[in-house]
Parts: structure tokens; sequence; C-alpha cells
């Protein structure tokens, strides 16, 4: 048997080499924390947790399980059209399953930057599903922006 | 002298190939129109400018020359405000020269992704600066943002 080394040469370049692994980089490798909210939530206090989070997008559970996704595009929108935004709950404004986008941690950030481009959407809501009664139901477990993608685009070039 | 022909066998990998140029990739080359108002345009009519163009980020000129940037964040920010989005021009809620990051068009898109990461920005203006009077001025030709990034990272990764 081969002995286990920390390291041997291959006689590749090392730029080769991690150009070789980024196809294979797992969503669930560059992950952020999803910030979450329910859907009786204000459609003000929503825009204050994603001030004071610092994200794009917010995902709406109810019961544990992912049933929304609002974006700034969506808060803008409320906010133009004279909504009385302190009293209507983001379950209102909100982007419905099954119309979200989503993505599991096995599945590859190129397959994930996919899903953003032709989406339009900024983020994606990292899943695991689960069926119950066989109803699908997705548990939110993590976050991929294009932020996450700019950081290992950085990484993967600046060599 | 060597045969100009259209394409020869280096004995390198399409991968290597591709990869090696990533770093010398320019701004120039993925930028997107960039979108831009004047100062005194209301706040409202900016956030429609910025939904009828699908943009994150908007600049400002001022007699040609970019005196500020609007970011879907600044929007959200005067709409909690209570602000009269109606009456308040844009030139009160932007970001002004001189703390605006910018991009020349010969820079890398290394350099901008590095510069969007560090201040924390969606997009960049891409700039070319010119000297009147001792004072430096910015003409806005372009926009760079992290979808065009997101775009990139699918263009190289994708094969």
């Amino acid at each position: 048997a081969r002995p286990k080394v920390g390291y041997f040469y291959t006689g590749k370049s090392p730029n080769q080499e991690i150009f070789n692994k980024v196809n294979e980089i797992k969503v669930g490798e560059i992950k952020s924390v999803p910030v979450v909210v329910n859907e009786e939530t204000s459609v003000y206090d929503g825009i204050v947790s994603m001030f004071l989070n610092d994200v794009g997008t917010i995902f709406v559970i109810s019961d544990g399980y992912l049933t929304g996704v609002v974006s700034r595009k969506d808060f803008l929108k409320s906010c133009i059209g004279n909504m009385d935004i302190n009293n209507v709950p983001i379950g209102v404004i909100m982007t419905r399953m099954p119309n979200i986008i989503t993505v599991y941690p096995n599945e590859t950030v190129l397959e994930a930057a996919k899903k953003i481009i032709l989406h339009e959407v900024d983020s994606l809501p990292i899943v695991d599903k689960e069926i119950i009664d066989n109803k699908e139901y997705c548990k939110v477990i993590g976050r991929i922006s294009k932020t996450n993608i700019t950081r290992l685009f950085i990484e993967i070039t600046n060599i």
C-alpha cells in the first residue's frame, strides 16, 4: 500500500490542481447561515432583520419548514406601493412554495450558480427535503449567494 | 517566422489553458451597461428606474461626471425612514464622491471582485478618469457586479 503522506508531487501545476477541483466543490462547503423569520412577521420587521443580519434575502418558515423567500426587491416593491408595512405580514409579499428555487447541500457550486443566473435571484436556500404523508417539506440548512460565489472566484483565481 | 494559424497543440489541457487566462480577464471585457440618473431625480423615480432596468445599483451623474451611487439598500433605508420619496432628490440619499469605490476598464475581474467583497458592495462603476484644473473627474463607462462575476464563474468551471 502507498504510504499516507501529507504531500507528494503529481507533476501538475497548483493552478490546474485547484481548477480541476473547483467543479466538484459542493454548495454545503461554502454555505452561509440562513436568516429566517415567520410568516406573521411584519414587512417592516422583515426589512429590519435583513439590515441587522446584512443579507439580501431572508427565508420564511412555518412549523420549521420553508414556506417563502423575500428579497430586497420584494421589500422595495411593498415600500413604493404605499403598503402599511408595519401591519402587513411578510407572508403576503413573499414568493411562496412551490415557486421557490432551492439547492441541496451536495449539489455543486456550479449548479447553484446556474440556478441563480437562470432564475435571476441573488441567493438560494440550501435545503434538506423530507417526505411526510406523501408531501415534500424543506428544512432550511443554509444559504448560498452571489457573494459566496464571488468569494470563491477570488480564492480560485488569486494565486 | 512561425506561420499564423488559428490553432496549434500546446500540450496543455483545455482546463488549464482557460484557467491560466482567467487571472488576466479585464473588467472591460465582461462589463454591463450602467444605469444613470441625475441628482435631481426623486428617490421614487430612482427606484422605478432601478426596477425598469433590473439592476441593483444606479449611478448618479452631474454635468456628465459621476457624483454618487445608490443601492437597493440605500433605497430601502429611505423607505423605512418615512421619507417623502416623491419629493426628496436622490442626491440626498446617495453615497457621494470621493467615497465611491470605482474600477478602471483595464483592471482585472479579480481586482474588481476583491473590491466588491472588501467594501461590501454589489456593483462597481467602471470609470475613465479625467483631470480638469487639477481635479479628478470620473466618466462612467460601465458596470461590473456580482452577477457578472457569477456568470464568469459558470463559464470557467462549466467545461
